[in-house]
């Protein structure tokens, strides 16, 4: 065996790789999801109420495609805090990336269930796990770069990493809507969507309000 | 909190990210549009009558498709003006990709629909309030960044950017595209079409044509 | 007005940007085609033959596949010879990328209609005029790029580009498939995989190759 | 003839490009095959247990997934060790690119019909032996980069190549796999899911097996 420095460079793997690959994962699985979108031919009488009457199969794209509109936001504030990647991240990346290109499968069923009272109780509580488990793969990858220094860029603080990783709120945010979708399924989508909004606020508002919280 | 000097590197967000996952959807809700072309089952017989016959569903594609395209070249002039990015020109280009990526859907109501007298309307309508709130969006967007120097480059000119925000002309086609779809809605579609030509002149011609219009 | 040399900057578009949104859409384009692919759902008895008897879809899809793949071999080597794109030359790509990626659309035509004899024959010719259509715009690309020796790499000499605007054979392929087409489509569809597979041979190949026809 | 030294520049081609249009075919193959999950329309009654019952799909498409995530993977180990491509490992990468983005085809014929005793034994067969034709292919471009060494970065030595290639013994859980599915197809996918992970192993661990086999 060759001395580990001589190892190294092979260990390191180019983090714009990873970058590209998921950039262009996300932008699919964002685009794909409005393929479920549409209005059955008997619809052509009213068109208009058709359309209307479709709110939900909206909701769900909306609430989809600011999903992962989101995760790729803190995504990318992840991978530019970083400096190289390692085959571990690249796996735990794969991880994330399976479970935002799997979202257009449990978006069509809340879409397709959404006005049957038995399904849509089914479908939006399967949708629900399926953002939680989104959102719980991209803390642990979160977690695993925060827990390896060298992968970070020397000049991030140790500060920054912590807020980014300040995201259990969240969790519970999921678990609450999945809580409420076994009763009201609508409402449950509702607060998904409020999730998403929620994670989407500017980082820096985000770690104001963190701030506060921490004395 | 710390001072500022300290939180800035973190308020800028890499350009390159923006550009490249934007360039992912763009290229993506550009080529999914021709998965709603198709003849129906029974074209068999005369599968050449069924293809001139569907004339307004290639208008339609046709017309998605120099639409996204000229966003993308908008797209693309703006954020080579630009120098960095922040949070919030992050979250106006995901209004744009939002928008953009749900553009097949209404050209799939207008295809299904153009033959038939009363959804037609509808659909024509639906598809060109999209068009106009992609516009909007896409306005907002330069506007933020116009407004923010600090995100654009050094070397551009205040006119230059001007320039580029003089797009008004726009609003106004897809209005009156839409107010003439609630009569004529294939007219309204040749509209839209129209506009998007209309914004697809290069930025050049487009310059010297509004530079005649300020004395 | 200002002085030409302050206007130059923002008349030079970005390359690398163009590179960036043509590669995803001809990655979509390649991969969409595969979604037409499929066996009736009766074909449950015999699945191995379904598939064996579908072989005219799997020889469209080969087809298209390849000819989207040597469209990209060419696209990559004719902008890896320039310095710098323009407003004319961004057009002109969005030309060539409607028309390839509009391809998934005639292939599935034919790979719906290959077994019935007249709607075949209207499917292959469609397909093929498709193909001319992209190669021309390709050619049409090309020539711009050629003739516009500020947009080219300085030290890529005239031959070169000469060399690869020498495409002219390939126009006289498509036009023999579409003539053979309308007689034996099957045979045409041969003929247009051959044009791909004769594109794809190596560039130096075939500069050899043309190099012996100019003394 | 020109001398070598001024053909040289247009033979190599740009390593980024291969890159970047790779990672959009794999992305959005691996995004597609989402597609084909779906639940009958008369699943409404049980969607709970209609999705529970789905497992097949289910394990088809975390198989198609994680495989072309770790061919994903492999390709990007490759291309980060080579300093540049020539036309003919453009070509090779091609036959990559055409196979990875035909799985969603028998993914679905998994899908479809891995409930149905005959036709789920064709489907299983079939898929086993694109995944098969998928790791040779990888196999061939690796091969053909080591054995031009102009291609290799300098500081690559040719033990990690030499590394790289040791593959064979995926060649052969496919060959097992695609037997057993002969007799037991559920089993078969399983086997194939099976060579994905051990495929996925970090390259460092499976570097230390291999070495501990060469004494």
């Amino acid at each position: 065996m060759q001395p580990p420095a001589e190892v190294k460079p092979s260990r390191e793997l180019p983090l714009g790789r990873l970058e590209a690959f998921s950039d262009g994962v996300f932008a699919i699985a964002i685009t794909l999801i409005v393929l479920e979108l549409g209005v059955s031919s008997d619809a052509r009488e009213h068109l208009l109420r058709s359309i209307l009457h479709q709110w939900p199969s909206l909701l769900a794209y909306v609430t989809s495609f600011l999903t992962v509109g989101v995760i790729w936001l803190q995504h990318s504030a992840i991978t530019g805090a970083l400096r190289t990647a390692d085959s571990t991240l690249y796996r735990l990346n794969l991880l994330v990336l399976l479970l935002a290109s799997f979202l257009p499968f449990p978006t069509k069923l809340v879409s397709e269930f959404i006005r049957d009272k038995e399904p849509e109780r089914v479908a939006v509580v399967f949708y629900g796990l399926t953002l939680l488990a989104l959102d719980i793969a991209l803390t642990v990858f979160v977690r695993y770069a925060a827990e390896h220094r060298r992968l970070v860029k020397d000049h991030v603080e140790a500060k920054t990493v912590e807020t980014t990783l300040a995201r259990q709120p969240s969790f519970l945010l999921y678990a609450v809507g999945i809580g409420i979708s076994l009763v009201v399924p609508t409402v449950g989508v509702g607060l998904y969507l409020f999730a998403a909004l929620y994670l989407g606020v500017p980082a820096r508002t985000l770690r104001r309000l963190l701030g506060r919280r921490r004395p």
